[in-house]
């Protein structure tokens, strides 16, 4: 396994096994741009190569490998689930005005926000039109259904913005949704194709959800602490947009009535100097250690869905994935 | 057949054979906006009552009555495509800024473009979600490419705005994908659920796509002679927008280079003075009429393509919304 790399933005996932595999995705990913008409086709080949990290193409080869074998299917599977994310991608930097994309100027940046929801709009009908492809009726259904939860947690977390009401429950159930479903569709539809039984396709789905989870709330941990030095983009963004996190929601339910006042100024101000204080907080009083536990509990409990799988690379890859997001959780605990 | 209302915005198509079954399909979408998140339930809810007309479910039932009868699978199907169109106007309400619809704000004058661009990724979703729920895979794939279709057109149109060098057939091609798409999908699956031959479906599926082609020439005629008293909308958007429609095509064609320099001008000028007077321009040299007749002549093509259908009221329902239409373009022309 390899060390996680402390000053990384996004965590480079130890995905050699499937290395080749993911070039074979980028290449479908790129052929399926040129299925679009040729006026949206430079759009649709610009968004795909700038955004998506191809975490959930990777589950969905592992899932594969983990079960019979990578087949054809295997890559279509990953090609569509790797658009619905690009698609949301595309949304999200609307909604966030975001300028920039792992170092590339974004959609919304480019060409403004209207081109930019037909974008979205496009690529996600696409998707789900390449599903309707397989001859397992219930491969498309699932997929459709985890794009709408993408959708609804989105929509969830954009009203709950600022809303200091937010249970952990609340929390868990966005997250699960805007970023946890894709995972699990990943992994458990990756073991599907090869037609295992119904307790492995779920115990892979439940280790997809776990672990997207998991990585979630990394995500908003390292939005909270980490040094934008470091990882080399804007942080503090999800306070200033009202994003409360698991962190903030620790802090808040351990919040004496007159600190719960002051924490509610700041969250309303969602200042820069503020949100840093915030961070500050929230490490002193032991708001993200409580974070990084829950999450590594998670990815424990990740871990031992893997018991159905037979003893292959594939599920050492799995379990390597979960060991890195744990080491990675610690560098957030370590600041 | 009904004289067509020469004061309304809307044609009220003569739907009165299917009263009944537009009932039922309006108590299911809004069952359906109760399968959502509680969280957005009331967003979808909302959107779904105050947007769409029901032209595509009424062409869907329509379809069915005429071949074989109507079931549950046409009410699935009138929902679907309703649930895209009703999707795909949230989105367009984003990108036109607009206030209202038929009357009632907007979800984006309501609750601002952030959640407006997700409420329709969530509403199409579920819609595609839906659609994976036919048995026959094909019914599936058609919604989802009709869908993208709507998309690709939307952008497509975005991409040309004040571009004079438009062609009719890109124009036609524009139109065929963002509003006829839809048409032709309600007609031709329709048919399709009640197993006919390859042929009738086909032939279906022209018809909606001229109906819908026509439907959406008619509305570009109203938006540039319509009055916007009788038919209480704000009228000349299109203009305003850069949208290139079928008249002011024909116009430009026709122009001496002379004239086409004025009407440069006035297009990328965009005021609201001088599209009145474009639009006058339009009528005085005949352009207006170039496009009715355009459009009355590919409704006798779709009425053409009935020619397959049995004697039955559903037959000639579909005759009479064509007959209809016409009297519409009719009243462009008198303007």
């Amino acid at each position: 396994m390899k060390t996680p790399p402390t000053d990384a933005s996004t965590p480079l996932f130890p995905f050699d096994l499937i290395r080749a595999d993911l070039v074979d995705v980028e290449q479908a990913i790129r052929d399926q741009a040129r299925a679009f008409d040729p006026a949206v086709e430079g759009y649709v080949s610009y968004v795909c190569q700038a955004a998506g990290k191809r975490i959930r193409p990777a589950l969905a080869l592992m899932a594969g490998g983990a079960t019979g074998g990578k087949t054809a299917h295997h890559t279509r599977l990953s090609v569509i689930l790797e658009m619905v994310h690009i698609a949301s991608l595309v949304h999200d930097d609307i909604m966030d005005g975001a300028e920039t994309r792992r170092g590339l100027p974004t959609a919304v940046a480019k060409w403004g926000s209207s081109l930019s929801v037909l974008l979205g709009d496009a690529i996600f009908a696409y998707a789900l039109e390449l599903a309707t492809d397989f001859d397992d009726a219930q491969v498309c259904r699932s997929i459709a259904k985890a794009s709408r939860d993408v959708c609804s947690g989105e929509i969830f977390q954009t009203q709950r913005r600022f809303d200091l009401n937010l249970s952990v429950a609340d929390y868990l159930r966005m997250i699960e949704m805007k970023t946890a479903a894709l995972f699990a569709a990943a992994a458990g539809l990756g073991a599907r194709l090869n037609g295992v039984s119904e307790q492995v396709e779920q115990a892979m789905h439940s280790y997809g959800m776990k672990l997207g989870t998991v990585y979630q709330i990394y995500d908003d941990c390292l939005d909270l602490v980490g040094d934008e030095k470091k990882v080399g983009k804007t942080l503090r963004t999800d306070l200033a947009r009202g994003k409360l996190t698991l962190p903030i929601l620790y802090l808040l339910m351990d919040a004496t009535d007159a600190q719960k006042q002051k924490l509610n100024k700041m969250l309303l101000k969602g200042e820069p100097m503020d949100t840093s204080i915030l961070a500050g907080i929230a490490d002193y009083e032991g708001a993200i250690e409580r974070a990084v536990n829950f999450a590594q509990n998670m990815l424990k409990e990740a871990r031992d869905e893997l018991i159905c799988l037979d003893e292959t690379p594939y599920k050492k890859a799995f379990e390597d994935i979960a060991s890195y997001l744990h080491a990675l959780l610690d560098n957030c605990r370590a600041v």
